[in-house]
């Protein structure tokens, strides 16, 4: 396929590669051109402008860091929606609030063109070797267009439905699971603690059968050797995305009080100075709570 | 070994079966005595009363149902501390609040016995199979002394150090943790469908990889069947424990936000007369408070 | 009338000065006997047993200071449900739990004698100048028989029906009120205060109209003064209180999230030390967890 | 003084008319010009933009409903920092984000001009009998220059300290100590109705002493006569509010557990069909959460 990219950050640089490497044809754009370096060597071509990433592609992917990047390089003048040939996709793939997600469908929908939404579970080292987890939703037609695409980077992916929000709603969710997860274990082993158990020994009961999943024994593992400051994702990262779990929540008359806690929770442990740390430092601000140390 | 147990329930129908099997010698004691009618023809002694139950006993188990149960037969006249041989063993295997424990703690130190805390995970199948998870705390000389029944009956023993009341906290934090799990889910699903994603999408993305463990397999999939008929854990007996956590949490001086949300969906969820489900009947109440059905 | 008075705290030696003021036969129990020696000079007998003050009264008022101590004078061997006439009055006046006030009915009930539950409202000094709140509850004649009591000690009487627990139910509910207002307060206070705003500010702002009542101008100013070493009601206090509204949610069903926010901000205080302070001191943790000092 | 006013809804409509009467210079606009009609009849000028309604003037206050409205009369082409005097005063009285006071305080000062943000408590009839409580922040001279105006409008103005957004957090977290005390009522009283007592009761009790105050007797009779659809203050406008607070709270990392509760409790509402009631019908979703009705 004739495909552009914009939004080279790591997740971006490793996807990239990955649709390379399927044999597709690939143009990207990045706001800080240096990124383009690599790819170009690898055989991509570099857009000077976001219009030339788009005029002539396919599709067109986004994978940029946040709303206000993806209404950007979407809606601003020169951008996707202006440059995009009818009824060509734009796939967005970062991972942006429900409102961003239908703003982009009806300007594309006003434009004559398709939007797919289609979030990704996995960290760059997935992404790097087309293990990622892909969450898609849109049209049937234009979702099933991009399964070259699904194929060459991800190992998995999930149809979220027609309607767009749903991708980016799943993923916002997925994530908020997560974050429960790490309070529900912040909570324990401080709990535990009071009584004079070791926390390994919840770890161990933890994990050994009901918990047994990566969610539980990597960030359990971390609350036990209080391992905070190896950042697999940043405590300010994970109110972001809790904060756009709870905009969707908004949205939809959703009362999620357990979201609420998790939100509590990490503007404590911003509020201590933690912002830098892993989210999973929750446990660290569920102690001082408690008033361990 | 010589060996007493009291409380021939499901789980003490079973855990009797492997103590006999393993060869100990066994004598067994239950409030309405039919329930010791099989155990009999089994080869196991049945004591007309809990102190017969005690007399001569190196170790004598106790597997009921609630606290004011394993009160009544350790400390009214003619329980377990008053029969039991000094230096013996009362094994407490039941779930039971951190209070409980440390009463019968102190009983026994004052009586000269001993105390293993040893609640269990599994349930009644598990048990039949020896597969039961064992959390153990008490002096390590006695937990020790316990080592050969523990093998009788289950998989793994965690050890959980030498406060009893520690293994307590660890099965009710345990339980906590999975409530927790179910809520968490409780609102993922609620707002998912509000997108119009269908559960079963959400299921398969979170049991994928990040919670791909039976905490999340099992509930989920009740949550997305909405088979609440099917009870495994009753909201009733999800309910007690909770509280039991909190108690523990009171007593420690912990706050347990997550905890109290668990409290307060399976109130509203027994409110709306779903008590006598399983309780993941938590999404049922949930989705009620978002106005879905 | 004559009347028995059990329970000589604080609160009991300014009610039944009243009472003796209004020209009442009385006779007064404390287990500690030293306390009743005032009394005695006042014109009070003195009973040596909780038998005799019980035996040939109308009324017998128990002001004691918590579940166990009521149970205990009511419901242990020579107690106020052996020695109380049929029909003569129990009259309750302390806080308790709905469940001990419903265990006290059905002794009562049983034993032919009535019961009326009415804690008061209003600190010593009120007591002292007759100037309680009091809420009743319990049989209407019984209740209607206890007026010159009421009169004798109180401002007002809120009549709270026939089922004896809906006046404690109304007790504790009023303590959760005032508990989640001071919550409120110090949440509002820590916010405006990360904003630079003088805490005497949006105290007048809140005191001027919508809040003018003392529920905030005390406690309000308690927090704007830090003077949490003046204790008016302390955060021990405060917490066995909002345990009781709890228990009372809980068998009744009803989810109180925010009596949860209170009771998880009390225990944080205690966690760090509080506990001896005036309850006000909950927004010092809140102060804490907001990263403030 | 001279006086550019932008924004005639019904509190518009009511301060205008109280300056006028206070013998200033008035020259209003509002973007349906049909509502400036009777000011003019009362002396006012009419401006045909919000740049006519600016040049000339000393201050210019806007009273508009929402972020978008002050951001777009302020910031947008030709808006007041495009067409307002150096030193002239923007006098900001409506209800605000922290956010957009910040933004529309840096764009003043990049333009040389001065912002006082004066947030105002009560309601139509109180602006109109100049009994409104003011809440001014800002350059200590600038908030001198207005006194006049808010004399004309107030009964009394509260001085917030030089950062003008102290004051939107002032008024904003009013707004939640208002949601957090009848969230409380709202849980106090599905309690006592499980107890079989009449809601009035806990009305009296509660507005006789420590709750005497308009907060708890307006919204607390609301609730005991279920008047919800005389709307005083509609519970969508409640929920924008408290989104108001909590993105405060955010912004500061402040955990506000309660003012989680009260947007919890308005979603509910509004996913139950009650989003255009008054807000005290948070009573009537907690009932619903309760199984009551």
């Amino acid at each position: 396929m004739n495909v552009g990219f914009i939004g080279l950050g790591k997740m971006g640089q490793a996807m990239t590669r990955r649709i390379l490497g399927a044999g597709h044809e690939l143009t990207v754009y990045n706001r800080t051109k240096e990124k383009t370096a690599g790819l170009a060597g690898a055989g991509a071509a570099v857009a000077e402008t976001i219009a030339q990433a788009c005029q002539g592609r396919e599709v067109v992917i986004t994978m940029v860091s946040d709303d206000k990047a993806v209404e950007e390089v979407t809606l601003a003048r020169g951008g996707i929606r202006d440059a995009l040939a009818r009824e060509a996709i734009h796939l967005c793939m970062g991972t942006h609030s429900v409102a961003a997600i239908q703003a982009l469908a009806q300007a594309h929908r006003e434009a004559g063109q398709r939007l797919v939404c289609a979030p990704v579970l996995g960290r760059p080292d997935a992404a790097a070797s087309g293990q990622l987890g892909i969450v898609a939703a849109g049209p049937p037609d234009a979702v099933k267009a991009c399964e070259p695409l699904f194929q060459a980077m991800g190992r998995r992916t999930f149809g979220a439905g027609p309607r767009h929000e749903g991708a980016a709603a799943i993923k916002l969710t997925n994530n908020f699971v997560l974050g429960a997860a790490i309070e529900a274990m912040a909570e324990a082993f401080s709990l535990v603690r009071k009584y004079g158990v070791a926390a390994q020994v919840l770890f161990d009961v933890m994990t050994d059968a009901l918990f047994a999943a990566p969610a539980y024994k990597i960030y359990g593992k971390i609350i036990v050797e209080e391992s905070y400051d190896k950042v697999g994702f940043m405590t300010l990262q994970g109110l972001k995305d809790i904060n756009l779990a709870l905009a969707a929540a908004d949205q939809a008359r959703v009362p999620m009080p357990t979201a609420n806690n998790v939100r509590d929770r990490l503007l404590g442990a911003i509020a201590h100075g933690d912002g830098e740390k892993d989210w999973a430092v929750m446990a660290r601000e569920q102690n001082r709570a408690s008033g361990i140390e």
